[in-house]
This record gives C-alpha cells, sequence and structure tokens, in this order.
C-alpha cells in the first residue's frame, strides 16, 4: 500500500482538484478583505412595507444586481404588492413573495384529545413525492380508525445565564430567587396577557447561574413573548436583587432555541405531543405491500442506525413534515431545527402493528407568527384550526402528520419501493410523464 | 415541605388542569379509533397540477372541510394558477401556493472561494426583526471588508443497511465490496449525469453491514440522486453478491437524512463550508454598542450553555439564516434540521474580534428541487446564483449569512437589546408604529 | 485514483490482514457454537470467603486453568487470606486480591463547604506520571490558597419504566401517582434508614412512563439502596394502583446508572460538585513553564474540540483522578463511566487564570460499597474521610483533584512537555533511570 | 398553587437545608483561599518505589495526617514492600497497594476469532453480586455453546491540533501533509517498535486543524505509544513544514482519550470488537425464569430509554464488566470511561434470542500499562492472555464478558429478581447469612 493510502479518498480527492484548479495567490487574492473597493448602497426598506417600498428597494435592486423585470414581477406579483401592508409586522426590506406550492392530505381521521374530527392538512414543499407519500399513511391510518394523539405538556423555555465573582453569590442569588418567585413571575407576566411562568429551573455550574424561565404561551407558540417576559424578569432582578452578577445575558445558547438538544428531548420544550395508531396487519399488506415482520425487522436495524448515527431520539423523517406544515400555516421555519427532536416507536402488538411518535419539543401557534398572513391563515382554515383556542389541537395534527409519513416511509424502505418513488414522481413527472 | 412538593410543578399543573376540564370517560371516548363513522371521500389529484385539477380540488374541499371562496382564492391565486404546470414536478395534490413574504439583505460583501463579490440575498420569514437583524450583521460585515468563505469538502452519504445471519457472512461480504469497488461505482454513477461515488464506507454492528455510500452530486443538493444510485448499487449487490443479506433497506436511520447527527457534524453531510471575519473594535462599538470583551464573555458563557443543554456543535441560530435562505431559494426546508449543526467561534484577534462559522452538512444545489419554480428561481438571479456551476457559491453564501446572524445576535444579547428588538419590531409594529 | 481508493486505509488494512491469516473454513469452524465438547466443572464458591474456599477454588482452577502456584500465592497472598472474611460481603467466587499500587498526592488544600483544610490523598492506578502529575497541579494548586469546593446538590435516580394498553392509562397513571406521593415516598423509605425519596419525576413516551425517582442517600454512594427502596416503591404500585401497566420493569437504561448520559449532565445524578481556583500568573509561569495566553489559547482549542468529538460535558481527563481514586477508596469502579461527565471551564481573570470544575453526577460514598475494606478504610482514614458524615467531603476532594489535573494536564499541553512527562516516567524509568 | 411551587423540590430542599446549617459569614470564611496559613510540607517520593521509600513516605504522613500504623501496615503490607520495586515504573509517591477482592468467572466458552476456548476470567469489584450475576450469564452462555466473538478493527487515534492565521494556510497545511505522508509516518514510527500509523484524518474547522492520527499499536493498548509517536509526528511538522501554524497542540479534547465520545462510537478507538449469541428458549427459562417475550418487551423499552437519556450506544452495564476486568488484569481504569461506549442487541431468532454486543472503543493490551505487575500479571495468566500476542483475545474475551453481563441483568430486571439479588447478596449476607 502507498504512503498516499493512509488518507482517506475524499480528503486525497478536494485537495487534488483545489491543486489543480487554482493557484494559491489567487485564492489569497479572492479571499483577503476588501475594504478599498467601494460598496454598493446599503438597502433600507421603509418601516411599513407598501406596494411603494417594494417597487422603490426593485428599482435599486434592478440597478446594483443581476435581476430583471421578469424576477420583480414574479416575486412582487399584484396579489402581493395589493397585499403587502398584510406582511408589515413580519418582515423588513420586504421586495415581495416566495411562492411555496401547497398540497393537500387527507381525510386524516385524528381521535386527538382536541384535534377530533377529519382533517385535510396543506403541505408547503418543494420534493417530490412528499405529499404522496403522506397521502398514503394518512388514508392507512385512516382506515384503521385514525390516529389518537394528544398533547402531554406544555412550556417554552427562555433562560438567561448570569455570572457572578463567586461561587458563594452564586448560591445566594439562588437562595433569593427561591424568595422571590412571587415577585419574579408577576413581573415576567406584566409583559403578556397569554404567557404563564411555570417554573423557574436554576441549573450552577459553578459562579454562573442559567435561570430556566417556563412559560406556557397561550395559543401562540411563544418564542417572542417568553423572551419579552423574561428580559422584565431580569430586569426585575437587576433592579431588586441585592446579589450583583457580574455579567447577565438573556440568551446563552442554553434553552434549546432553534437548536437540536438534549435538554429539549428530555424536559421538552414548546408543546410536547404524542400520537399512535395500531394498523391491522392486513391492512400493512394490502396497503404497504409488505409483511409486518419486515417492517419489524427495518425498525430494528433503524434503532440501531438511529443509534450509532447519534441523533438526537430517533425517528425516519419528521422534518419533512413539519417543514411542509410549518411553511403552509405560517409557523417558524426555524423551528423546524428543534422541533424535530423524537421518537418514533414501531412494535408488534398481537398480530398487528403499532406506531407511536413523540415530539417533545414542538414549537407552534394558532395565533401570532405568521399565522395571520393572508394564504397562512387561509391554510389554517381549511385545518379547521385558526385563531386563539386551536394550538394544541395543532400540535396534535403535526403529531398524527409526522406518524402517517412514518410508517408510509418505513412501509416503502420496507418493500424496497423507496427510491422508486422518488424516481418516479421527481424524475420520469418533469420529463412528462 | 408537603408531600406533593415532590412532584415538579409542570407536571402537577398539567395532571390539575387535565383533571379539571375532562372526564376519563369522555377522554376514552374521544381517543378511540373511530372505524364506524363514514369516511369522506380521499382527495386525488390529477398526475399533472393544473388550473383545472386545482379547482377541482378545491370544489372538493369547499364540501368537506371548513374553508371559503376567499381562502380558496388566497391560496389558488390567479397567477398561481396560470403557473400550475410549473409545479408539477415538485408537488401532489397541489391545491395553491403559499406566500412568505421575502425581504433582502444586502449588499453583502462576501471574499469566497467561489462566492466573491457584494451580494443581495433574499430571505423569506415570518418573523419579525429576523430581516433587520441580519441587515445589520451584513452591513457590519461589509464595512469591514468582507467575509471570507470557502467550501472545504462535500458529499452526500446514503447508508443501506445489511442484515446477515452472522458475523462471518458481513466480514466476508465487506471484503466483496472492497474486491467490487468499480463495479459498484459504475452501477451507482450509471443512473445519473452529475452523481459520482467517491467513497463507500462499511461500518459493522456484528452481522449488521451499513454501508456509507458518499457521493459528490454536482451543483444539485443531490439526496434523490444519491437514493436513487444506492438503489442501484444495492439492486447490483442483490444480483452479484455470493453472500446474500437476509435482509437489506436502502435506509436505515443511519445516513442523518434531514435529522442533525454527530455523524454528519464529524464526517460531514452535503457540504461542509467555513466563513470568518476579523471586525474592527471601533466598528463594534459604534454599530453593536457593546464592548469587545462583553462580547467574548457572552460567547463564553455561550460556549457553557451549547454544552450544558447537548446541541450538536455550538451555534446561536443558524436555523433562522437556513429556514430563511432555504425556503427563498428552492432548497428543501426540511434539510434546516441537519443543516443547522455546526460551529460559530468568537475569539479576540489582537484588540479586535474574530468571528467563525462552519457547517459541515450544509444541503443545498443551484439546480434541481424547488430551484427552479418560478419565485424561487427569481430569487436566486437576484443573487446571481441560479442554474449549473453556483452550488459552491451558494453555500458559501449560506455560510456568510449565518456569520452575520451569528454576530448580530450576540452584539445585541451582549448589548441588553435583545428583547428591545423583538419588541419593538413585532409588537409595536404590529399596533402601527 | 484506482477504485480501491474509495475505501479507507483503515478498512482495507483490516481486510488485507485478514485475508492473509485466516481461511473462510477456519473462521467458520473457530466460531461456530461449540455443544459437543464437554464443558469444564462449573465454579462456585462458597457463600463466605474464608481461607478454605478460596483455596478450593485455585485447587479447581489449578487443574483447569494455565495458572500456577507462584500466581496463586501472589493472588491468594497470606494477608488475603488472613482477612478473607473481610471481603464477603462485596464479592463471590473470591479468589484473592489484586494489588493496585497507591501513591499520595498533596497536601492539597481545599477550601470546601464540607472538605476544610491540608489533604493527603491516596490514588491507585498503574498509569505513569499520573500521581505526578496531579502532585504538580496540587502543589501549585495549594500556592495559590487553595482550591474552593463545594457540594452543590444531590439525589440519585432509578428510573423504572411502566408499558401501559394505551396513553389513557398511563395518563391516569400518572395522575394516580401524584395522589399517591405520600405513600410511595413512604414504602420507599421503608427500606432504608439513610435514603429519602426527594422527587418523582415522570416523562411519558406515549403509553410509557419513565418514573424518575430520586433519592439522597446519606453518606452511602447509594445505588444499591436507591434499586432496593424503588422496588418497593413499584411493588406498591403493583398492590394499590388500579391502573394496571402490561410490563414494568425496575430499570430499563433510562436512570444513567453506570452510563454517561445527557439526563445526568442535566438534572445531576448522585452528587453534583464544583470547584474552583484562581491562581496567580506568576505562580503559572514559574510552575507550568508557560504564558497565560497560550494556556487560554490551548483551552479555547479545547472547548472545540470536545464538542466536534462529541463528549459530554467538556473537560481533559477527570477519569484519570476519578478511577485513582475510587479504587483507592473503594468507590465503586464502574461509576467512573457516568462520574465523568462534566465542565472544566478555563478563562482569564484580570492578570491571572481563573480554572472551573464541575462534575453534575459523581458517585461517591463514605460508606457502604468498597469503603470498609481493609486498605480501602485506610485509605479514606490516611485522607481523614472516612465513615458516616464524610461523603460531601469526599465528593469535594474528587473535584479538587479533578482540577488539579485539568491544572497540570493543561499547562503540560501547553507548554509542549506533554509527550516528555510520559516518556520520561514511563519509558525511561523502566530501563532504569 | 403557591408561588414557590414554581420551583422544583430538589432546589428548594437544597437551599433551605443550606440555610438552616450555614450562615454566610462561615461560608466565605470556609472558602476564600488560605494563603496566611502554613503549608505542610510537600511529599516527595524517591524516584524508584523501595520499602525505604514507601516507609520513608509513610513517616511523614503519620505526621500530618489522621492515620496509623494499623492503617501503614494494610497499605503497606509485607508482600507489597518486598515487591516494590516491581511497580516502580508505575506510579510515582508510592505508599503501598489497594486490595480489591478478586473473583472468578467460569468457564466461559468463547468461540472467538482469537480467544478460542474455555475461560476462567478473573474480576475484581467491591460490589456485591457482580460476580454472581456474570457467573450466571457465563454459565448460560456457556451452555448454549459458547459466544462467538471477534475484533473488528484497531486503531487507538491522537489527535494535535494546528491553528493557523487563516483559511488559506489551514487548507495549505492540509495540502503539505497529504504531500509528506511518508515522512511523517517514518518520524512516527521511529519512536516505537510496535506503534504503526495507519491513517492521517484531517479536519478542519475553519483555520484550525485536527489531525487525527490513528495507529494500532501491537500488544499493547498504546495510549502512551500514540502520544510519543504523534510528538515526533509534530516536531516533525514544526521542523519541516514551511506552513506555520500561530499555535500547535498534541492534545486539545478531540482524540476521545478518556472520554466518551460519538467520535469515537463511530470511527472506533482502540480496539473495536463484537461477540454474539443465540441462545435457545428452554435455556432462558431455565436459567433466567422468564419468558422470552418479557426480555424483549425489557429490551425494546430499553432502547428507548438508553435514546431518551442521551446515552452514547445504548446497552445495560458495561462498565461493570469492563472496570473489574480492567482491574482485575492490569488495564487502564481510566479507560473504562471511553471503552464503555456501544450497543447490546437483543432480538427474537426463530424460537429463541438472540444477543450480541458492539464495543468500538475498548482499549486494552496484554503488554505495557499495569499488564506486568505481580497479581495483575498473575490474573492475565489464569485467562491464559499474558504477554505478546493476546491483545485481540483480550478484547474479544472482554466483550463476551459484557454479553454475558447484559443477558445477567435483563434476564434479572425482566423476571423482576433485580433488586432481590442485590438485597439478598449484598445486605443480608454482611448480616451473615
Amino acid at each position: 500500500m502507498s504512503d498516499l493510502s493512509i488518507i482517506s479518498p475524499q480528503i486525497l480527492r478536494t485537495v487534488g482538484r483545489l491543486r489543480a484548479t487554482t493557484s494559491e495567490t489567487e485564492v489569497r487574492l479572492r479571499m483577503q478583505p476588501q475594504t478599498e473597493r467601494p460598496m454598493p448602497q446599503r438597502l433600507r426598506g421603509e418601516c411599513h412595507a407598501s406596494r411603494a417600498s417594494i417597487e422603490a428597494l426593485w428599482s435599486k435592486l434592478r440597478e446594483m444586481a443581476p435581476t430583471t423585470a421578469a424576477d420583480q414581477s414574479v416575486v412582487a406579483d399584484p396579489q402581493t404588492l395589493e397585499s403587502a401592508d398584510a406582511y408589515s409586522a413580519n418582515i423588513e426590506n420586504m421586495i415581495g413573495t416566495v411562492k411555496v406550492p401547497v398540497g393537500v392530505v387527507g381525510p386524516l381521521r385524528i381521535n386527538g384529545l382536541h384535534a377530533n374530527g377529519d382533517f385535510f392538512v396543506p403541505l408547503a414543499t418543494t420534493e417530490a413525492a412528499l405529499i404522496a407519500s403522506y397521502a398514503r399513511g394518512a388514508e392507512i391510518a385512516s382506515r384503521a380508525g385514525g390516529i389518537a394523539a394528544a398533547m402531554l405538556i406544555e412550556g417554552v423555555l427562555r433562560c438567561p445565564g448570569f455570572k457572578f465573582d463567586s461561587l458563594i453569590e452564586a448560591g445566594l442569588f439562588i437562595e433569593w430567587v427561591t424568595r422571590s418567585c412571587a415577585e419574579l413571575k408577576a413581573a415576567a407576566e406584566a409583559t403578556t396577557r397569554h404567557g404563564k411562568l411555570i417554573s423557574i429551573e436554576p441549573l450552577m455550574d459553578n459562579e454562573i447561574v442559567f435561570l430556566g424561565c417556563r412559560y406556557t404561551t397561550g395559543d401562540a407558540s411563544g418564542q417572542n413573548m417568553v423572551t419579552i417576559a423574561t428580559e422584565a424578569l431580569c430586569r426585575y432582578i437587576e433592579s431588586h436583587c441585592p446579589i450583583r452578577p457580574k455579567h447577565w445575558f438573556i440568551e446563552v445558547n442554553f434553552s434549546g432555541d432553534k437548536k437540536s438538544t438534549y435538554l429539549g428531548l428530555i424536559t421538552g420544550r414548546g408543546r410536547k405531543v404524542t400520537a399512535s395508531i395500531v394498523i391491522p396487519r392486513a391492512l400493512i399488506e394490502k396497503h404497504l405491500h409488505v409483511g409486518i415482520d419486515t417492517i419489524l425487522e427495518c425498525a430494528r436495524m433503524g434503532s440501531v442506525g438511529a443509534l450509532l448515527s447519534g441523533q438526537i431520539g430517533a425517528h425516519g423523517h419528521y422534518a419533512n413534515a413539519l417543514a411542509a406544515f410549518y411553511i403552509a400555516t405560517g409557523q417558524d421555519a426555524a423551528c423546524v431545527s428543534e422541533s424535530t427532536a423524537g421518537f418514533t416507536r414501531i412494535e408488534p402488538r398481537g398480530e398487528d402493528l403499532y406506531v407511536s411518535v413523540t415530539l417533545p419539543n414542538l414549537l407552534v401557534g394558532s395565533v401570532g407568527g405568521g399565522t395571520g398572513l393572508p394564504s397562512q391563515s387561509a391554510n389554517l382554515r381549511l385545518l379547521g384550526l385558526q385563531g386563539p383556542g386551536k394550538a394544541a389541537a395543532l400540535a396534535e395534527v403535526a403529531a398524527a402528520l409526522c406518524l402517517c409519513g412514518e410508517m408510509s416511509i418505513i412501509g416503502a424502505i420496507a418493500a424496497g419501493h423507496f427510491a422508486r418513488a422518488h424516481k418516479k414522481l421527481a424524475r420520469q413527472r418533469c420529463r412528462k410523464c
């Protein structure tokens, strides 16, 4: 074996390719800071989006960027221009909208604590075969009598960090916090009609205290609400606590906000929701074209795969369901990163198949965020879950949807049809089926 | 202390509320399988989306779901109906589009190996203050001479799993694989013009073999491409390998597809990209209104927070940048879940501040997926990165964008303005500022 | 690049070597079950260890195993034979003792909440340079005025799992548990004089309930105590709870017992302890022969390394301190696996260096386990921490010791002496220095 | 619900107790640095351990520490004093030995690639019931025809970190490394007769390069060997590489040395070994007193428990086997922390039960470390695996032993006997059974 062979093929390939295409001098030139070259004018939209503000931005972009009138008309289409004001509270520097295709899955029968009935679920995606796959899962689930679902607990975490001179101050601070709960709760809740501070969870790393503040957030997903409430709580501490931190920050990467974490998996963040179903053997065989034993074997290997790859939780592809559902219904799509933590269990139940999903970290709301935007609220209404009082049901639908996807994908994989579905729906169709 | 106090407040609260609102009988009734109740008719769209197919679906939905003509006109607006065919290869059961507002950030100066120049970056989000925050980061970065960025390595992983009778067969199988590389590579690559199989990485758990197949995927993000190629590779094995697995499956939760994993963090998946900048102290103080030492202190606590919460990697909020960028440019938004794994480092560099981001698991493409859809391709053109030959640059823009966000958020947090920005942009504006 | 090069060098090497040395037939023969070949007689020691029982076992081993009288005399030495009875409650099938060399580190000045004074710490290891390294750390720490240390919280977790017919039963079960806390606490605590059930932490995954039972365990490390208490608690449930689980098991890999887990890191298990020190710059330079800036740079890279390798927590080598300390003092050495989870922070403090360690998952006791054995209890007495009332102090000494090791190793690494120390103490000495 | 109830019971309890027992003034006094108080004399043993050096240390300890002549005679017993020289290369400041009781498990039939036959395995532990539990597992395994076992791959990782001015230098450095493999390999291997550098695995985080150096280490566990070899490799880089790092360190928490990491789990560290067995249903029922279905149910819940608690891998208690085996045979007990990463799979195999364990991160050697010490080498001889050529077999025995423990513990748990065994063997016996 040659000496080169102690380096992996991927590294050798990368080094080889780079060496072949670019000289060191050129690379240095390209990558150095460019402070001499003049900067194009900075874009600043109006405070409120309007037809005029959008058109003003495009007229600048048309000068400075490689874009065309055709592009402008697609992004800043007439309908968007007309309703520009509606987006004002959700975006800055608005130049239009991106149109994400929406497919519908349903009827999906859900026997939820809150979501109860037959639902038509709008999903926004650009991945071919995705809707077809969820539709198949929904059909099987509905034929089996529907998916049982329940929101279990809720509580959005925001965790300011306080650093003290020493452990002793940190300890005295926690003691003060335990004595000042009522005041802290009042200070936090004064900022919000819907948020309730349900627990304070201090965690020490020597002289650092992370103060886990957990809130219910009404029917909003609530990240913004808990930030503002916790800021008020911290300001109260600043004004009233005799033990002064050297530093404090409202967020120090501990709360799990928009990050998948073990903390979120274990203690929950947002809404923790679960869904399950028992699918009769005959239904599996007819619709998934594969035996239950093969599915169980596949699930068993998947459990090893999840552990061995270092996944947080173990599931097939919650992200597909959640991203499509979040975009369609005006949720914060960035929360897909944290919401996908969770567990799918696929087990024998007598002769039949039991499938369960649990998502402890779901961030969804039926009010606030993008839920009030024109097409997003239309989608929520299609689902029957727009407005106050619907967040728990929304969480249950999300879980039921994840379950449909887990069942459908493992069926496709176990039957050996996984690649085929993608090939057929994505590739062949675009060559005009 | 009462006996109740050995249970946490969150659990007690949940139990208490549930007991108060719902009887056991009612819960049982709601959650049991409903096989008696008739199902509404299953929705099945045409194979190709068209004005007619969309309207046909709505006429059924109007009967069966709580939706209205007004909703229909917002989701299935005239522009969407006209261009329905354009979405055909990306969605099934199409009922229209959801309009996600797009704001623009720029000019953002990037000194990348591939992305080199001043970019105007379209971002689609419904989170107020997000665009403003990235715009602030972009302005500071550009004033400092721009962000150095480089794609380092690439390779999308797909990992079929093979289960044998015993370890011996598994070992013989791996031996056969090492002897059959040329044929396996040929079989896989016969399915694709752009995909190249660059490594086969077998991993054993006793009689199970995970066969990591890693591909470059040209300018596509490539998940579909590697699935089809790996299916062909597996079929080759099925036909030619004398050692027969008891079972094999094309995917067993090991590849990290749409899941954040340590495997992806360590070995990379998709494109691994890095970006960095040195920001002069004066610029920080002027634009972020906070001293470098406070930022470093905040970064230090953030590093503890990330570790203590069990995050995969350590960063502030890559998901915000990636979700908004992915949706605007037709990427697969579900991949936000895996792409957010990565590292931000914030360190002193002499008197100035060094910020670096590294994302080993970025799934982006300038062709394929949703990149060809009308508004998505318009956004890519605005960016100057539509079509073949642009994927590496796209990855570098994504990393540079993440860096802007990291800088801006830590500035806001360190300066104590984090909640304020949200409050101002999200809450007050919607009450008409 | 040849086709072979898509396989990593390590795999090729392994396959190549195996193929060269062993035939498939031979491997098959070697690895098949051997039910024909007669088994040697099974060894069964007496219930109580004694000189006679030990000698009886050896006489059988001398027949059946490749051992000698010389080996016997070393393992079953006269002192061990004399005191055989003393080991009876700690081992079965006793054949003697293994002698692990013990070195002493000290005086180590600790300014602990419980451990307060100058300690001589016995450490049992076979790794050359280990004692020397800790001694160096202890000397610097003591010269700096000693290490502040405190036990923060305590609570050993045992988590039985209950599986019900459905989520509804699981929910009713949790409700019943919240109503039955007093009885459950009484049932658990009836089995122990020292253990107190301080919290019950239910966690649901659909129809499965993990019932986290957390105990203080007096001065014992307490794993055995909490198992027995939780068994009683479960039996109480079995007899009294109207909601019947389909299955329940006292342990289902959730408690973190002898496994490093994020659950232990986040919520603590056993004793959570922290220690810190500020070391003057001059002391560092004199004793570690390296500047503070270099140490900080090394710490910064170490923080990336820990995150990127997927460590639970981030530290250098707690395991060295804990294994040596646990073996010397009769702790359960298997708990090294869980106790090593934790955080080291190395930060600038003005001109000086601040070092902090936090170990949330320390399992130590001053009574029970192996703490009463002859040489183990002698070591505890040398430390001044044998017997009731000393467990908290023991935990603080363990943390202080870890801190000494972290400081010493980063000093050695930063100064470029790390390999040298090992070379000198391990290699050269054994060739007679 | 009172306001206090938003704080968890464990925190309230801790704060309450602390407040009750200690005043703030007293705490401050106890925890402040003590630079005034004189320090006892620092202990410094001779370079070589001898009867004289040990006695000299004790005479000082007797003055300064709360120890007695009786303690001294137990730790520094005649046999230890006589053989003091034998320990010299393994310890500094030697004061004697700690005697850890050794029990024997066997015969354990192993059908390994390297370990092949019926073994008597010495285990050193102070945990009652541990030996009995492994003996039970060994008996069942042997009756079933023995455990198949194989070492799969080997390679100890040491990962120096290099920090450059910028990404460009880092890239040029990697390019230089790929061109200098032969020289780097020669430099590293010049320091060792047994170590072979089998791969160099560079990993970039922007301007930082972690250079994974992976070695086979002959029959040593090899941590020391790879440190010295990698130091030489780094010194070669320092002298010959035209690209100069700003800093480099031989270890920056990335190699996984003595830490459980996902890197070790995925890529292996030390020896990767696997073991498995099929146990007939009748044997299970007879010896474990429980049905296979109950065991499978328990395994299924255990798989959820492992994932949900954030374990690296998933197993019951490898640490018990490894700690006892490592101490008995002179391995580095600190490596228990990393070696315990791994997977147990318990699955149906027809009517019977299949159990598999895989440990990718086992650090064991049959030479070097503590393997040459008197009682440790006697134990290795009892096992038949002392000296050169036995490391692979040793790894296979360790895996087989872990398997015995997994089978025995799940049997006990599933049968509801887990607590009973502990109660009987640990508690009742010490009250004289």
